[in-house]
């Protein structure tokens, strides 16, 4: 009842054609073709929604065969500059990025942190790299969610290096951290001052952290790598017995320095995403957290929808406030109420 | 359409004499009728559920005058001799104490971190006292609501410290750190020892970490404690602006040292559990903390009925082995699958 869609046969004409574009050259055609596709994965519209459902499955068979890099830091940190340091760095080494959004303030705001281009110049104007800001349908879940597929369709045009970008706000961290292969926290040399306010949860995500800006202060910087290595050797003991054998097969979260403003430190950046790359290859880790992404991204969809109808359902719209009051009154248990309102949902 | 209910009238007779009987004097006749209660609210038949949510209500005006305290740490913290003498402490100084347990693994090995009473002895023979083990329903939802629910039964029996232990396994800390308004993290004096392996996220939960059997090692246990309150101001920073006035009127997580065997530093724990309470009261975290915790509590309980039924819907049944398949082995993207199966669920 669910066979595998062929893409010839049921992909009208001109996707057909965004199809062969996307997967096609590298070159100005390749590029308008996958911005035709992003688009249309985050139109809302029924049917192209339709479209771009068969679109994406097409694409699917040509998607997975990049690096998938998570990039956050709070405002300030240098983002930006290190991200297009980074691009450059690795597109004059014959490979192909994409960066890409999650910014969910992008829609209040009316402005992505990447909708600005003009912020990453060079790297923008180059063809073999491919820039596009947050999707902005406002709620987190469906920012993250039209990245993922944004990410397949870039990975389909050849891109082997996708970077996906995220400012420090609220948990769209945790998104990107469940989108990615690695993730990385860009911080600033006075680490553990008040002032760099880390979101709970966040320095727990880390695969590696980053101490960007580090000439501004070789001191500091050097304090905050001894602190935050400190930390992650705290926070970061997973549960795993691996963990604490010091297995060299496994990755341990690491600290570096580096300036992105003065280019110092990319080598060694890169040979570290490297070895990290290398070694979760090795393991079977890349893939198994692939797996596991690609089946919680499924569920996380499934129960935001199943959360979106039992909402709607009109017993259920009558009866949540007065139960929510009452729950919030102290008049009713919660899970009580929770009996009562999925009752009516029968 | 959901008025109040009011229990007199609700409620079969024998339920009436429990409710009577929990909400009465101290004395053996209330310690039968709360452990029967809880028995009754752990009950899966759907006929001792419909008793149980009526008593639930019914108990409900009563419940809510607790400090609600939640105790987590490894195995070999030292867990049971802290709780019992902090017990012991507190009934001598005039309170009730309710001890009850999250340990999900409790149905799996046959036997509950607080199963064998003879771990608190002392404790579990003093009337003032109430020890309950871990309910026994399998997964750590089923788990936690039953401990939910049995502490409004004990407070509602006038237990005014109600103690939530747990066992470093899972997500189990998460639950109770959900459940309570206080969570306290023990600790060994080799705290960033290998040996010592913290679950990801649970130092971020803690509003408190106790160095217990700091008297084996005065050293490490200083150590430890400067470790561990550098990691606190790292992680623990909440993006709220309050955290970064060192505000007076706020919380910040603390370390302190403490002997449980030895007895030395429960008064100092007791009063740093106190100062915890005014605050957040007089700051009114106390009482927002709690309405969110009931908020996620009816909401985490419709997600997992939800996502029950939709488990046993016979198209999804029918059609999930092979979409999940078709994710799994790269055919669909995760988006386009879980669009099929909510379509199926209509």
């Amino acid at each position: 009842m669910t066979a595998p869609i062929d893409p010839v046969v049921t992909l009208p004409a001109a996707d057909q054609g965004l199809h062969a574009d996307v997967t096609g050259a590298p070159g100005a055609a390749q590029r308008r073709a996958v911005a035709k596709t992003i688009t249309l994965l985050e139109s809302t519209r029924p049917d192209h929604r339709a479209r771009a459902d068969a679109l994406l499955n097409a694409l699917l068979p040509h998607s997975g065969r990049s690096f998938r890099l998570g990039i956050s830091g709070v405002p300030g940190v240098g983002k930006s500059t290190f991200i297009e340091a980074l691009g450059l760095f690795l597109i004059e080494r014959g490979h192909r990025v994409a960066v890409l959004a999650v910014d969910p303030s992008s829609s209040i705001s009316g402005g992505s942190i990447l909708g600005d281009k003009t912020r990453m110049e060079r790297l923008s104007m180059d063809t073999r790299a491919y820039i596009r800001p947050s999707p902005s349908s406002g709620t987190l879940g469906g920012v993250a969610e039209k990245t993922r597929e944004a990410m397949l369709v870039c990975e389909a045009a050849g891109h082997d290096v996708v970077i996906v970008e995220t400012v420090g706000v609220g948990q769209s961290e945790t998104a990107v951290a469940g989108m990615t292969d690695m993730f990385v926290l860009l911080q600033l040399p006075n680490a553990g001052d008040d002032l760099q306010a880390i979101k709970k949860g966040v320095m727990e995500l880390a695969d590696l952290v980053v101490i960007n800006k580090a000439d501004l202060d070789e001191a500091a910087a050097t304090r905050a790598r001894a602190q935050i290595s400190s930390s992650l050797r705290l926070i970061g003991m997973h549960g795993n017995p691996d963990h604490l054998h010091h297995d060299q097969q496994v990755w341990h979260p690491d600290v570096m320095q580096l300036s992105a403003l003065k280019g110092s430190g990319l080598a060694e950046f890169w040979a570290a995403i490297t070895r990290f790359r290398d070694l979760q290859t090795a393991n079977g880790r890349l893939a198994a957290r692939r797996q596991l992404q690609d089946q919680a991204w499924m569920w996380s969809l499934i129960d935001a929808g199943l959360k979106q109808r039992f909402k709607a359902h009109p017993a259920v719209t009558t009866a949540l406030p007065q139960l929510t009051g009452d729950v919030h009154a102290g008049r009713m248990a919660a899970s009580v109420a929770a009996r009562r309102l999925l009752d009516l949902f029968h």
